[in-house]
């Protein structure tokens, strides 16, 4: 990669907030370079002017790579041997239809672990802040079993499940990622800072936001879509009904990644997201083990779908039918759903969860309604 | 009922280990005074003679009926109205290839509620004697809360989760109903003669073993299939993965009832055999209103099919496919199965069980073999 196309993509990886499906296509059909020297210069249409007016004229391109050199790391673009092709092929499925279904335009990465060789034997090992002594018992052995298997630990570097996580997998010399949603300079959580260091020196850490960048919760829930595309499986060790865990397995669904979650106490509030994901389909994860054996089929899923020229062409089967049985006006219970849909009720809820990722259906008081497609961007 | 007929059941009762197919079919065609005077005099085909022999001169019908009247107990026979001849419905379809997959030829019973009734709206909540204090806490808030939604509470009379079943749904003024797997005389385990006084004073006690009758090996396995038939779903609160809670799982799966399993920690031991039943299909329960749903269901499942006539009539089109792909000699793993069945190895785990508990299939170090079917009695 020559300076000049360096210097485009971590131009470009601060002129939008990530991801950009119209700069996504602009680069794809002109390339960094010129893409880079369109949006300096405002030669874009309407919709992406929109997207990149408020930041084309900063420019902190040259810092941003001296402080990335002075940290030892790297720029991934999908010109580089690194860039994990193969993993983010999943975004050509049922996720595209949703706007943050989309890969990432690059990534600032630091650490000695290869991104794209780490992807294909992943897990993740997401949860709750507010764990359990329980929940992080559990996560130490799973993710020491797991490098135990040469299978490396993808997580989100936060309190909790996450910290436990990467320090347990750091402590058994296996391999851990944590993806950050800010800048590689903005260690986040700050009680974190000594743990994120270890992880840059053994492991990797990952961003798709460059430098300066701080973490906000739009940007935790856009992040969880790499923690889950970054692994075969994701498997959730502890979270509340409505965590940023549960999200990272609705990615996970989305992108065709086995959803995984660990069964605990029915009387421990940290475990009732665990329920509810088993409820719709996850698998029971008690060991390593069980983890070993999802990622080891990841192999064998079929390929991805193109992408979809409408939202609901990357819908399967039961995915339509519950759509389908969806009320064209006002809301259904899940019973409505599954006799309008001739489907079992416990059929239901799986779809609908991915439907509800996919935008195409919501949750209003406890039932379910149709969310009208917008125009998908051409 | 003439006291002649009473005291015919009563004689059949003990005259064979039940259940018994050859009488149950004998009484069919001639009646209970008839059959009870042919078995008596010998004048049965060679099946049935070999089954009867050993007991057909003993007749205690005197003393038998004089116990079950001084302790104010009756005898529910297929003349009665009390017989639950709806919940025995049940029996007709896939629990049939199995010997014991039959009903009971009469039940003798104490206390004062009305098997019929009772076996309209309840589940059954099982699990091992080994029980933790999370386990019977659990127990005792899911029996207490089914109390409350008028759900009566099956169980075996046990130490441990079945224990504390019985107990809480008492405390809870609700209906709570012990089969047990020897004679009402024969209080057991010893330790529970207590509260099996107090199930028979409040509940109902019942039993197709005769007084004097000692619970053995074979007949709590035995017993567990009416554990399962009286309910409409079975819930398995802890249990070891070999567990008799596991037996009366596969029987309610057999029976076509629901199978709920409650999550625990997996650091439990206690808890093993409920997450395997998660991974075979199993329903996650975490509080007494997600059984309550189970047992509502109960009414709209489909009515059972009539007896099959060969023990693969009565196999659902997964049992039949996954039995079928069992090789002719030696062993296959789950994988091999699954491939051979061209079904996903996850599916192939809820059949195998069915197809044990048919004894079409057996288990063998870790590998399933076919079980050649002997002959069905006409």
């Amino acid at each position: 990669m020559t300076e000049v196309t360096t210097r485009a993509w971590a131009y470009l990886s601060r002129v939008v907030e990530p991801p950009c499906v119209e700069l996504a296509a602009m680069v794809g059909r002109v390339g960094p370079v010129e893409a880079a020297e369109r949006v300096r210069r405002g030669q874009v249409d309407d919709d992406l002017a929109r997207r990149t007016e408020a930041r084309r004229e900063i420019d902190r391109t040259t810092e941003d790579l001296e402080l990335l050199a002075r940290r030892g790391g790297r720029l991934i673009t999908p010109d580089e041997d690194e860039w994990p092709t193969l993993a983010f092929a999943a975004f050509g499925g049922a996720a595209a239809a949703k706007p943050q279904g989309r890969p990432p335009l690059a990534l600032w990465a630091l650490g000695p672990a290869r991104l794209d060789e780490t992807a294909q034997r992943a897990a993740a090992l997401v949860g709750t802040r507010a764990a359990t002594t329980y929940g992080e018992q559990v996560t130490a052995d799973l993710a020491g079993g797991l490098a135990e298997h040469d299978v490396a630990v993808i997580s989100g570097g936060a309190y909790g499940i996450d910290g436990a996580a990467h320090r347990a997998t750091l402590a058994a010399d296996g391999v851990t990622v944590a993806v950050l949603a800010g800048g590689l300079d903005i260690p986040y959580p700050a009680g974190h800072s000594a743990l994120l260091h270890r992880i840059a020196a053994d492991g990797l850490l990952v961003t798709e936001y460059p430098p300066g960048v701080r973490p906000a919760r739009h940007r935790f829930l856009t992040r969880n879509r790499l923690v889950a595309v970054f692994a075969g499986a994701a498997v959730v060790v502890e979270a509340g009904l409505r965590s940023g865990a549960a999200n990272t397995a609705a990615w996970a669904r989305a992108l065709g990644r086995v959803v995984g979650a660990v069964p605990g106490p029915v009387t421990s509030s940290a475990s009732t997201g665990c329920h509810a994901l088993l409820r719709t389909g996850a698998e029971v994860i008690t060991r390593a083990e069980d983890i070993v054996e999802l990622v080891g089929r990841m192999g064998e899923l079929a390929p991805e779908q193109p992408h979809p020229a409408t939202p609901l062409d990357g819908l399967d089967d039961d995915e339509r039918r519950v759509y389908e049985a969806l009320p064209g006006r006002g809301v259904a219970t899940v019973d409505e759903i599954a006799i309008a849909a001739a489907v079992e009720p416990a059929r239901v809820l799986a779809p609908l969860a991915m439907l509800e990722v996919a935008g195409l259906a919501e949750r209003h008081d406890g039932c379910w309604r149709i969310v009208r497609s917008r125009r998908q961007p051409a």
